[in-house]
């Protein structure tokens, strides 16, 4: 297994991104995923109430179609919260991508990421559709990460090869998230595109064992966003043989676990306002629910971020994290271990004393800079 | 029903606070409360499984006594997370004032508040009883208060009277607690003094929908302290025909209703670095469990607080934090009204358009002033 920190497709996938005004900054703002072959597609989307228009008219798609050739993401404005005109707004937008590349428009999958409440600009997607499409290449992974970006601060990219039978097989990924799974600015997205053959049944196991063990397992500031989105393409041009199970897919669900975790990690990594990058191992639990409920506690707690930040050992903050994550725990059972707050990189270790599962999440100091940039976002 | 912001003890009963040496400060740091008339007690404690040794004490005491004396105070140590040192802590600390006032031990209740996983010096306590007992007077209420306090910035007394037949009967509370409902330093303890006559089952319930409605709606950082107790101890002495139902019954739990809810504003009001005080209301919910749910997911949303401290009139903000609540709610339902955000007070109304159910929450915001004290507090 290979891997580096850069987007290189698959075979038969072509990116673009490009600039259609919706950034005031004038920065790239629209980005276009396509696949010649038609892909199997699996997904998962926030589990908040209100979701964003895109989101809605992806799922109908997944729904409707078998197979995918496009993903239209744009940034600068999230199109949520804005009714039955932000659902038009989002089929109108696959509409374009379809008749554009000659495909069925319930093929094309849309997301995006921005500013929600304000209704898209659907006139410069339109206007920007035909650039965007005549200007997809092989090469063009880095440009869609480009045009996925809001706060981030670096680009979130890796790419991977492993051998499947005699099969090389590839997967390629592009994410954006500045720390927070949260509303309206700092929503994560995620995509994956893979030349592998798998069904989408098999696809979608392998898909929600590597995003349980990463993007469900970072946290920023507790916010979940209404555009959270993982999703993955696999168009079969590797031609390996049908991954179904033995080796094939331990080798599989691997690389693509690989894949959701370093790209997970960058996304705190990039934490608004972080000066830490913080790994809370709890271990000793009766199961891993437990585990994560105590770990997600921990990291959500406002004051165990801030003594992070302050370079300040608070134990107490910690136990009373987890006495009020509701697992059931004695104080003679905790046993709280944290590393130098010195450095860049802060290990918290955990036993509940209760058993034999284990969690470990990723999350980030907060410190004010998150507030300044927070309060200042509009 | 008179109302008045300053601690006036009602018959019956006498406070003091004086300074034992817990505090580095050299501020009062040891209070305690007594009852010439042994009362009925009652008392509402964090549900966090990690819980302060003096509250495993004082639930013992409220098991094994029907009638309680006193209530000792330490600030400056919460004596958490201390093991069985810290049990016996506390209960030294019990057995100290009942050897001074000759009172049975398990009629004293104690509470602790300040600093998690440091043992207590019972020394300091041991030493500073008997000056605090010979100290005790019906004005000294105001100097119980005093001892309590930790980063408070104000004094939160309240003190009301009205007529339960012909008899007046008289209540009092001094509380403690900077916004925050959170470990270590921020722990909310609120004791409630009245001379009525009440039995110990209709005190209960009383205090149960005071609390309900005032402490449990606030929040400001929805960190949840190992320490949290609000208290109330009735002593008879008023002499009016005891509670049990009717008008007098109504008018008891209103007058309850509203010293608690005036203390719990007061602790938004003074939260850690707070610029704003933010009054969400929720209405037009199924029940009343749903329009807390959204309200208090609301309040404890990091982006909600940073956009109203930033003066950011962000409505998605508070769509996203609603849908992140757990409750069910489509898009079209969910209805926002948000008062300006230029001076201190700030108002939100949310429908849900799913019931007649309402829920008032009370917030800060949160600035980088919060964080500044919560790095820096050991």
């Amino acid at each position: 297994m290979k891997r580096i920190l850069k987007a290189v497709l698959p075979v038969g996938f072509k990116a673009n991104g490009i600039s259609c005004g919706l950034k005031k900054s004038g920065k790239p703002d629209l980005a276009l995923i396509y696949s010649k072959l038609p892909a199997v597609a699996c997904a998962k989307f926030t589990t908040n109430s209100i979701i964003a228009a895109p989101l809605v008219v992806s799922k109908m798609h997944l729904k409707s179609a078998k197979r995918f050739q496009a993903v239209l993401i744009n940034s600068g404005n999230a199109n949520c919260f804005t009714g039955k005109e932000g659902i038009k707004d989002a089929k109108a937008s696959a509409g374009y991508v379809a008749e554009k590349l000659k495909i069925a428009k319930n093929s094309v999958l849309v997301n995006s990421t921005g500013i929600i409440g304000k209704r898209l600009d659907i006139a410069k997607i339109k206007k920007g559709i035909p650039a965007l499409v005549s200007g997809l290449s092989v090469a063009g992974a880095h440009k869609a990460e480009l045009a996925i970006m809001t706060t981030d601060t670096f680009v979130k990219e890796i790419s991977l090869s492993l051998n499947l039978g005699a099969k090389p097989v590839h997967i390629c990924a592009i994410a954006k998230g500045a720390g927070m799974i949260a509303p309206d600015m700092a929503t994560m997205l995620c995509f994956i595109m893979t030349d592998a053959v798998i069904s989408k049944k098999v696809l979608d196991k392998a898909l929600t064992a590597a995003v349980d063990a990463s993007f469900n397992c970072i946290s920023v500031d507790g916010c979940m966003s209404t555009n959270d989105t993982v999703l993955v393409l696999a168009n079969g041009a590797a031609g390996n043989k049908s991954i179904s199970g033995g080796t094939e897919l331990q080798g599989f669900s691997k690389a693509l676990g690989t894949v959701c975790l370093e790209l997970a990690k960058m996304v705190v990594l990039d934490a608004e306002g972080a000066t830490k990058f913080i790994q809370i191992d709890v271990a000793q639990a009766k199961n891993f629910l437990q585990a994560k409920k105590a770990a997600l506690s921990i990291a959500n707690s406002a004051l165990f971020k801030t003594a992070v930040y302050g370079r300040n050992p608070n134990f107490g903050r910690i136990a009373a994290a987890v006495g009020a994550s509701g697992i059931e725990i004695k104080e003679e059972q905790l046993k709280i271990k944290l590393g130098s707050l010195k450095g860049k990189f802060v290990h918290l270790q955990v036993s509940l004393s209760s058993g034999k599962a284990k969690c470990r999440v990723f999350t980030s100091d907060l410190s004010p800079e998150y507030i300044k940039i927070n309060a200042a976002y509009n």
